[in-house]
Protein backbone atom coordinates (compact mmCIF):
# COMPACT_ATOMS: atom_id res chain seq x y z
CA UNK A 1 0.00 0.00 0.00
CA UNK A 2 1.71 3.24 -1.16
CA UNK A 3 0.32 6.26 1.35
CA UNK A 4 0.65 9.99 0.57
CA UNK A 5 1.08 12.10 3.70
CA UNK A 6 0.09 16.12 3.57
CA UNK A 7 0.89 18.45 6.04
CA UNK A 8 -1.10 21.35 4.69
CA UNK A 9 0.29 25.53 4.56
CA UNK A 10 -0.81 28.12 2.39
CA UNK A 11 2.93 28.94 1.75
CA UNK A 12 4.31 25.67 2.10
CA UNK A 13 2.59 22.15 1.78
CA UNK A 14 4.74 19.18 3.02
CA UNK A 15 4.15 15.97 1.29
CA UNK A 16 5.48 12.56 1.48
CA UNK A 17 5.09 9.10 -0.25
CA UNK A 18 5.94 5.92 1.61
CA UNK A 19 5.32 2.49 0.76
CA UNK A 20 3.99 0.11 3.88
CA UNK A 21 4.55 -3.76 3.39
CA UNK A 22 2.69 -5.41 5.96
CA UNK A 23 4.85 -3.56 9.32
CA UNK A 24 7.70 -2.40 6.78
CA UNK A 25 7.93 0.60 5.28
CA UNK A 26 9.88 2.24 2.94
CA UNK A 27 10.54 5.84 1.23
CA UNK A 28 9.14 6.72 -2.17
CA UNK A 29 9.82 10.70 -2.11
CA UNK A 30 9.13 13.48 -0.75
CA UNK A 31 9.28 17.54 -0.99
CA UNK A 32 7.16 20.90 -0.56
CA UNK A 33 4.71 22.44 -2.62
CA UNK A 34 5.55 26.56 -2.57
CA UNK A 35 2.48 28.54 -3.30
CA UNK A 36 3.08 31.15 -6.25
CA UNK A 37 1.58 34.33 -7.25
CA UNK A 38 -0.47 37.08 -6.09
CA UNK A 39 -3.48 37.19 -5.04
CA UNK A 40 -5.16 34.18 -3.18
CA UNK A 41 -6.88 32.26 -5.74
CA UNK A 42 -4.12 31.97 -7.82
CA UNK A 43 -1.66 30.64 -5.20
CA UNK A 44 -4.57 27.80 -4.36
CA UNK A 45 -4.33 26.91 -7.91
CA UNK A 46 -0.31 26.78 -7.60
CA UNK A 47 -0.83 24.52 -4.94
CA UNK A 48 -3.58 22.35 -6.45
CA UNK A 49 -1.26 22.11 -9.53
CA UNK A 50 1.20 21.24 -7.43
CA UNK A 51 0.03 18.24 -5.33
CA UNK A 52 -2.39 17.01 -8.16
CA UNK A 53 1.34 16.31 -10.12
CA UNK A 54 2.87 14.38 -7.18
CA UNK A 55 -0.37 12.23 -7.00
CA UNK A 56 -0.46 11.67 -10.63
CA UNK A 57 3.24 11.02 -10.48
CA UNK A 58 3.69 8.69 -7.70
CA UNK A 59 -0.08 7.35 -7.42
CA UNK A 60 -0.81 6.51 -3.74
CA UNK A 61 -3.66 4.33 -3.10
CA UNK A 62 -4.22 6.28 0.83
CA UNK A 63 -3.56 9.55 1.41
CA UNK A 64 -3.67 11.75 5.09
CA UNK A 65 -3.41 14.95 5.89
CA UNK A 66 -2.65 16.41 9.30
CA UNK A 67 -6.12 17.93 11.59
CA UNK A 68 -4.74 21.16 12.00
CA UNK A 69 -4.38 22.72 15.35
CA UNK A 70 -6.58 25.51 15.67
CA UNK A 71 -5.25 28.15 17.33
CA UNK A 72 -6.69 31.90 18.72
CA UNK A 73 -5.04 33.49 15.54
CA UNK A 74 -8.29 33.68 13.22
CA UNK A 75 -6.77 34.85 10.07
CA UNK A 76 -3.76 32.41 10.32
CA UNK A 77 -6.42 29.45 11.11
CA UNK A 78 -8.29 30.68 7.86
CA UNK A 79 -5.41 30.97 5.59
CA UNK A 80 -4.76 27.17 6.89
CA UNK A 81 -8.17 25.93 6.47
CA UNK A 82 -8.09 27.12 2.94
CA UNK A 83 -4.91 25.59 2.04
CA UNK A 84 -6.05 22.26 4.07
CA UNK A 85 -9.47 22.35 1.64
CA UNK A 86 -6.79 21.98 -1.21
CA UNK A 87 -5.27 19.31 1.02
CA UNK A 88 -8.37 17.45 1.25
CA UNK A 89 -9.57 17.60 -2.19
CA UNK A 90 -6.37 16.89 -4.54
CA UNK A 91 -6.35 13.21 -3.34
CA UNK A 92 -10.10 12.69 -3.00
CA UNK A 93 -10.59 13.82 -6.59
CA UNK A 94 -7.95 10.99 -7.52
CA UNK A 95 -10.95 8.70 -5.51
CA UNK A 96 -8.56 8.24 -2.79
CA UNK A 97 -9.39 7.58 1.34
CA UNK A 98 -8.03 10.41 3.06
CA UNK A 99 -7.40 9.49 6.35
CA UNK A 100 -7.05 12.81 9.11
CA UNK A 101 -4.96 12.74 12.40
CA UNK A 102 -3.85 15.15 14.95
CA UNK A 103 -0.51 16.45 15.62
CA UNK A 104 -0.18 14.99 18.59
CA UNK A 105 -1.63 11.77 17.36
CA UNK A 106 0.91 11.84 14.52
CA UNK A 107 3.67 12.43 17.14
CA UNK A 108 2.51 9.96 19.57
CA UNK A 109 2.65 7.20 16.73
CA UNK A 110 6.08 8.08 15.23
CA UNK A 111 7.78 9.50 18.14
CA UNK A 112 6.29 7.83 21.29
CA UNK A 113 5.15 11.00 23.00
CA UNK A 114 2.73 13.92 22.02
CA UNK A 115 4.44 16.23 22.57
CA UNK A 116 7.56 15.49 20.94
CA UNK A 117 9.77 18.29 19.10
CA UNK A 118 10.10 18.62 15.31
CA UNK A 119 13.84 17.52 15.58
CA UNK A 120 12.70 14.03 17.03
CA UNK A 121 9.93 13.75 14.68
CA UNK A 122 12.44 14.53 12.20
CA UNK A 123 15.11 11.46 13.58
CA UNK A 124 12.68 8.65 13.97
CA UNK A 125 11.05 9.66 10.80
CA UNK A 126 14.64 9.13 9.30
CA UNK A 127 15.28 5.56 11.52
CA UNK A 128 11.91 4.17 9.86
CA UNK A 129 12.50 5.13 6.88
CA UNK A 130 16.25 4.06 5.78
CA UNK A 131 17.94 5.77 3.52
CA UNK A 132 15.75 8.85 3.34
CA UNK A 133 16.95 12.24 2.21
CA UNK A 134 14.66 14.29 3.74
CA UNK A 135 13.65 18.42 2.02
CA UNK A 136 12.30 19.87 4.47
CA UNK A 137 10.54 19.94 7.87
CA UNK A 138 7.23 20.37 6.37
CA UNK A 139 8.15 16.96 4.52
CA UNK A 140 9.22 15.43 7.34
CA UNK A 141 5.75 16.08 9.20
CA UNK A 142 4.18 14.65 6.15
CA UNK A 143 6.02 11.40 5.93
CA UNK A 144 5.47 11.38 9.30
CA UNK A 145 1.63 11.49 8.34
CA UNK A 146 2.16 9.04 6.46
CA UNK A 147 3.98 6.50 8.68
CA UNK A 148 0.60 7.02 10.95
CA UNK A 149 -1.57 6.27 8.71
CA UNK A 150 -0.25 3.05 7.42
CA UNK A 151 -0.10 1.99 11.33
CA UNK A 152 -3.86 2.91 11.91
CA UNK A 153 -5.29 1.78 8.18
CA UNK A 154 -5.89 -2.00 7.82
CA UNK A 155 -2.62 -3.78 6.17
CA UNK A 156 -3.43 -5.59 2.43
CA UNK A 157 -5.13 -9.03 3.42
CA UNK A 158 -7.21 -8.16 6.31
CA UNK A 159 -10.95 -8.91 5.47
CA UNK A 160 -11.49 -4.73 5.88
CA UNK A 161 -8.66 -3.86 3.60
CA UNK A 162 -10.31 -6.26 1.03
CA UNK A 163 -13.48 -5.12 1.48
CA UNK A 164 -12.69 -1.17 1.22
CA UNK A 165 -10.61 -2.41 -2.06
CA UNK A 166 -13.96 -3.74 -3.21
CA UNK A 167 -16.04 -1.19 -2.17
CA UNK A 168 -13.72 1.49 -4.16
CA UNK A 169 -13.04 -0.62 -7.12
CA UNK B 1 -19.75 40.84 -18.26
CA UNK B 2 -20.68 38.17 -16.65
CA UNK B 3 -20.00 37.70 -12.87
CA UNK B 4 -20.02 34.80 -10.28
CA UNK B 5 -20.57 35.54 -6.85
CA UNK B 6 -19.90 32.91 -4.03
CA UNK B 7 -21.00 32.92 -0.35
CA UNK B 8 -18.64 30.00 1.02
CA UNK B 9 -19.89 27.57 3.98
CA UNK B 10 -19.12 23.75 4.32
CA UNK B 11 -22.62 23.13 4.53
CA UNK B 12 -24.50 25.45 1.73
CA UNK B 13 -22.17 27.28 -0.60
CA UNK B 14 -24.33 30.14 -1.93
CA UNK B 15 -23.85 30.82 -5.99
CA UNK B 16 -25.32 34.09 -7.92
CA UNK B 17 -24.58 34.56 -11.64
CA UNK B 18 -25.21 38.69 -13.12
CA UNK B 19 -24.64 40.18 -16.41
CA UNK B 20 -23.27 43.70 -15.94
CA UNK B 21 -23.56 45.99 -18.99
CA UNK B 22 -22.39 49.28 -18.22
CA UNK B 23 -24.27 50.33 -15.10
CA UNK B 24 -27.38 47.95 -15.78
CA UNK B 25 -27.39 44.86 -14.01
CA UNK B 26 -29.28 41.64 -14.82
CA UNK B 27 -30.07 38.33 -12.82
CA UNK B 28 -28.74 34.96 -14.83
CA UNK B 29 -28.98 32.32 -11.88
CA UNK B 30 -28.61 31.63 -8.61
CA UNK B 31 -28.36 28.65 -6.27
CA UNK B 32 -27.23 26.83 -3.05
CA UNK B 33 -24.32 23.70 -3.32
CA UNK B 34 -25.14 21.49 -0.78
CA UNK B 35 -21.78 19.12 0.35
CA UNK B 36 -22.43 15.80 0.73
CA UNK B 37 -20.63 12.86 2.08
CA UNK B 38 -19.54 11.49 5.56
CA UNK B 39 -15.89 12.42 5.46
CA UNK B 40 -14.48 16.21 5.37
CA UNK B 41 -12.51 15.53 1.80
CA UNK B 42 -15.99 13.98 0.19
CA UNK B 43 -18.02 17.21 1.19
CA UNK B 44 -15.17 18.99 -0.28
CA UNK B 45 -15.10 17.34 -3.41
CA UNK B 46 -18.93 17.21 -3.77
CA UNK B 47 -18.48 21.10 -3.20
CA UNK B 48 -15.84 21.01 -6.04
CA UNK B 49 -18.31 19.03 -8.39
CA UNK B 50 -21.40 21.35 -8.15
CA UNK B 51 -19.61 24.67 -8.33
CA UNK B 52 -17.64 23.14 -11.74
CA UNK B 53 -20.97 22.82 -12.85
CA UNK B 54 -22.02 26.03 -12.16
CA UNK B 55 -19.11 27.58 -13.84
CA UNK B 56 -19.40 25.28 -16.91
CA UNK B 57 -23.37 26.15 -17.34
CA UNK B 58 -23.25 30.00 -17.07
CA UNK B 59 -19.02 30.70 -18.39
CA UNK B 60 -18.85 33.64 -15.76
CA UNK B 61 -16.12 36.24 -16.58
CA UNK B 62 -15.25 37.18 -13.49
CA UNK B 63 -15.88 35.86 -10.18
CA UNK B 64 -16.01 37.40 -6.59
CA UNK B 65 -16.03 35.45 -3.20
CA UNK B 66 -16.46 36.80 -0.03
CA UNK B 67 -13.89 37.72 2.23
CA UNK B 68 -14.82 35.75 5.28
CA UNK B 69 -15.60 37.21 8.48
CA UNK B 70 -13.01 35.65 11.25
CA UNK B 71 -14.18 35.09 14.56
CA UNK B 72 -13.11 33.74 17.64
CA UNK B 73 -14.29 29.96 17.15
CA UNK B 74 -11.12 28.31 15.65
CA UNK B 75 -13.15 25.25 14.49
CA UNK B 76 -15.61 26.92 12.26
CA UNK B 77 -13.01 29.24 10.89
CA UNK B 78 -10.92 26.16 10.16
CA UNK B 79 -14.32 24.92 8.34
CA UNK B 80 -14.88 27.96 6.53
CA UNK B 81 -11.15 27.74 5.15
CA UNK B 82 -11.75 24.68 3.53
CA UNK B 83 -14.89 25.46 2.01
CA UNK B 84 -13.33 28.66 1.04
CA UNK B 85 -10.66 27.49 -0.44
CA UNK B 86 -12.71 25.46 -2.96
CA UNK B 87 -14.62 28.95 -3.21
CA UNK B 88 -11.65 30.25 -4.45
CA UNK B 89 -10.06 27.23 -6.90
CA UNK B 90 -12.87 27.01 -9.38
CA UNK B 91 -13.46 29.63 -10.49
CA UNK B 92 -9.07 30.28 -10.56
CA UNK B 93 -9.37 26.41 -12.55
CA UNK B 94 -11.52 28.13 -14.84
CA UNK B 95 -9.12 30.96 -15.47
CA UNK B 96 -11.10 33.87 -14.01
CA UNK B 97 -10.17 36.46 -11.89
CA UNK B 98 -11.19 36.34 -8.35
CA UNK B 99 -12.34 39.08 -6.38
CA UNK B 100 -12.46 39.50 -2.78
CA UNK B 101 -14.63 41.61 -1.24
CA UNK B 102 -15.23 41.75 2.84
CA UNK B 103 -18.87 41.66 3.98
CA UNK B 104 -19.04 45.29 5.36
CA UNK B 105 -18.11 46.55 1.84
CA UNK B 106 -20.81 43.89 -0.16
CA UNK B 107 -23.39 45.31 2.68
CA UNK B 108 -22.55 48.86 1.79
CA UNK B 109 -22.25 49.04 -2.24
CA UNK B 110 -25.69 46.42 -2.09
CA UNK B 111 -27.72 48.42 0.49
CA UNK B 112 -25.79 51.78 1.34
CA UNK B 113 -24.70 50.86 4.62
CA UNK B 114 -22.06 48.17 6.50
CA UNK B 115 -24.01 46.80 9.00
CA UNK B 116 -27.38 46.14 7.21
CA UNK B 117 -29.11 43.11 7.98
CA UNK B 118 -29.64 40.30 5.66
CA UNK B 119 -33.64 40.81 4.71
CA UNK B 120 -32.31 44.49 3.54
CA UNK B 121 -29.91 43.33 1.43
CA UNK B 122 -32.10 40.63 0.02
CA UNK B 123 -34.61 43.47 -0.24
CA UNK B 124 -31.91 45.31 -2.51
CA UNK B 125 -30.55 42.23 -4.47
CA UNK B 126 -34.56 42.11 -5.60
CA UNK B 127 -34.68 45.84 -6.18
CA UNK B 128 -31.39 45.76 -8.72
CA UNK B 129 -31.70 42.87 -10.51
CA UNK B 130 -35.55 42.81 -11.45
CA UNK B 131 -37.25 39.34 -11.48
CA UNK B 132 -35.18 37.44 -9.62
CA UNK B 133 -36.33 34.42 -7.50
CA UNK B 134 -33.58 33.87 -4.67
CA UNK B 135 -32.73 30.36 -3.50
CA UNK B 136 -32.17 30.84 0.04
CA UNK B 137 -30.41 33.87 1.97
CA UNK B 138 -27.01 32.17 1.09
CA UNK B 139 -27.91 32.49 -3.06
CA UNK B 140 -29.41 36.16 -1.97
CA UNK B 141 -25.56 36.54 -0.36
CA UNK B 142 -23.98 35.53 -3.65
CA UNK B 143 -25.85 37.84 -5.45
CA UNK B 144 -24.49 40.53 -3.26
CA UNK B 145 -21.37 39.92 -3.64
CA UNK B 146 -21.59 39.52 -7.59
CA UNK B 147 -23.24 43.41 -7.80
CA UNK B 148 -20.82 44.34 -5.39
CA UNK B 149 -17.66 43.14 -8.01
CA UNK B 150 -19.70 44.43 -10.81
CA UNK B 151 -19.73 47.76 -9.29
CA UNK B 152 -15.81 47.82 -7.94
CA UNK B 153 -14.46 46.11 -11.24
CA UNK B 154 -13.21 48.26 -14.33
CA UNK B 155 -16.52 47.85 -17.16
CA UNK B 156 -16.03 47.02 -20.76
CA UNK B 157 -14.44 49.07 -22.89
CA UNK B 158 -12.27 50.88 -20.69
CA UNK B 159 -8.44 50.57 -20.89
CA UNK B 160 -7.59 48.89 -17.29
CA UNK B 161 -10.65 46.11 -18.89
CA UNK B 162 -9.10 45.62 -21.99
CA UNK B 163 -5.46 45.46 -20.62
CA UNK B 164 -6.75 42.49 -18.43
CA UNK B 165 -8.90 40.71 -21.34
CA UNK B 166 -5.41 40.84 -23.12
CA UNK B 167 -3.43 39.56 -20.52
CA UNK B 168 -6.11 36.61 -19.72
CA UNK B 169 -5.84 35.83 -23.16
Amino acid sequence: MRVLGIDPGLRNMGWGVIEAEGSRLSHVANGICHSVGEDLATRLLSLHEQLTEVVVQYQPDQAAVENTFVNKDGVGTLKLGQARGIALLVPAQAGLLVGEYAPNKVKKTVVGVGHAEKHQVEHMVKLQLPGVKINGADAADALAIAICHAHYTPRPGTGLEAALRRANA
